[in-house]
């Protein structure tokens, strides 16, 4: 069950990191590479922290989301302008999934709450923080016209919070990921925001 | 002690990313996540490297740095104009406390004194290398108008040297320390520079 | 032995790097440093992921071959024109050498043949990688115009199968060593490329 999880996870990031290799032009090869590391990423710096071998370096299945992703991208994308909307829609399913199980992965390793809750973020955004680096893009993390980590922070810390008050199980962390999901979603469509890094009485001040 | 230093080198480095991100126009949360990225960031990669958990995700007190760091800026930046100097003040005293802390704990764990000393500048230059990327700016380190990784290679070297002949204590840490923020603050008046990558004799031919 | 063409390994993606911190105008400093990150990238990913201390950090040897970079671009680079090819053949050279010497590190330590081969691709792509993205230039493994991780996995993907087929020793692994770096450099010479990342049937709509 974790395994399925994480492989869709894996999955959603890996469709997200080709869609963006379309958008810059990339060959197929560096299609299947950014979906991997877009996939990958998070989990990577997830279980290095752990000490643990990364996961996708001990199950060839592993292979498998990215290359699907960018099978599906090559076949199936229907046209290059619709396709920034269906990267922020796998992203988001990527960082839900990913940061439920970030941090379960986090407090059954035996972290106290709040460093695995650090640790669910670190593993939600890391992949698409990788993604848009390597791509020369602002990260979505940066971009103030909506809100992207903060679904994530809030759901981390649910688990971690449920997780002390001994409720655990499938389906509340399947609850969990489902409103982060959503947040992420509504946040794009009504554009949520959060206050800029400096105060509004800096705000007459010419920004460069 | 040392758990003091390590968390005000955070703080420094932190606000540093807080200062970027207030000019890069990012919101409160991504302020918060890049001070906490430029904050972990070279003692993630140090940590990695020693094969011990990253402080950051062991410690809940590393949470209060990034958090101080971001409310300072949102509240108390005096304007934005002079946003610059204050940024490199801070990375320089993190940058500072970094280099002489990362070189001690690699010293500690039985590193040779070469590698501590290069570990000392990992962990020094890491956060703010981290920073940088992710900010889409060139990093400070390539800058090539001042010095920036050379007092940290001094100090960290010295660091390893003094060690090697027994001479330890936070005295002597501290008075490294001291040095390395004064030689960076001094290159960035005085405009100190070291050659170019290219000999002089190249300098006819045009750069592209 | 094996130390060996770890360090022709890091000294060519040393050069690789020197030369692009010399197209980027940093000083003698940021080039020591670009080589020692592009040099130590790859395999210091790799011994993390293997939960090894990075060889980098174990053994002083690995400072020679960025010093040796370092001085040879300073003194000996024979005209700024030429320098984006020398780039690319030292490049490809580390590219071979790393991808080889990856594999067989990943299969010693008892990775499964397809985990050896992902984790010898990482380290051969992942100096130049981290090269690029510090000194803000596209990454090679992403140009469309010639292939450049192609040649690494044929050589990961066959290591490993010679491995399993009992097929070992230093000759083969030369000789694979010599079939990627020739592939590579065939694909620049003769533009050698891979479909792109959108099928055809997408090509008539206008690219972003």
């Amino acid at each position: 069950m974790p395994l399925f999880f994480d492989l869709l996870g894996v999955f959603f990031f890996a469709v997200s990191g080709s869609l963006l290799a379309a958008r810059r032009g990339f060959d197929i090869v560096g299609s299947f590479l950014l979906a991997g590391m877009t996939g990958f990423g998070g989990g990577i710096v997830r279980d290095l922290i752990l000490g643990v071998v990364p996961t996708a370096f001990v199950n060839p299945f592993y292979f498998i989301p990215p290359a699907i992703a960018t099978l599906l991208v090559y076949f199936v994308a229907p046209g290059v302008q619709r396709l920034v909307r269906p990267l922020l829609i796998f992203d988001a399913a990527g960082l839900a999934l990913f940061c439920t199980s970030g941090t379960i992965k986090a407090l059954e390793a035996g972290m106290n709450p709040f460093s695995a809750t650090l640790l669910g973020v670190t593993s939600a955004v890391g992949g698409g923080l990788i993604r848009d680096v390597i791509a020369n893009k602002t990260p979505s993390i940066f971009d103030p016209h909506d809100i992207y980590a903060v679904p994530a922070m809030m759901g981390s810390g649910l688990i971690a919070m449920l997780w002390m008050l001994g409720i655990r199980g499938w389906t509340w962390e399947l609850g969990v990921t489902a409103v982060v999901f959503a947040l992420r979603i509504l946040s794009l469509k009504l554009d949520w925001r959060v206050p800029k890094a400096v105060g509004p009485w800096h705000h007459d001040t010419q920004l460069r």
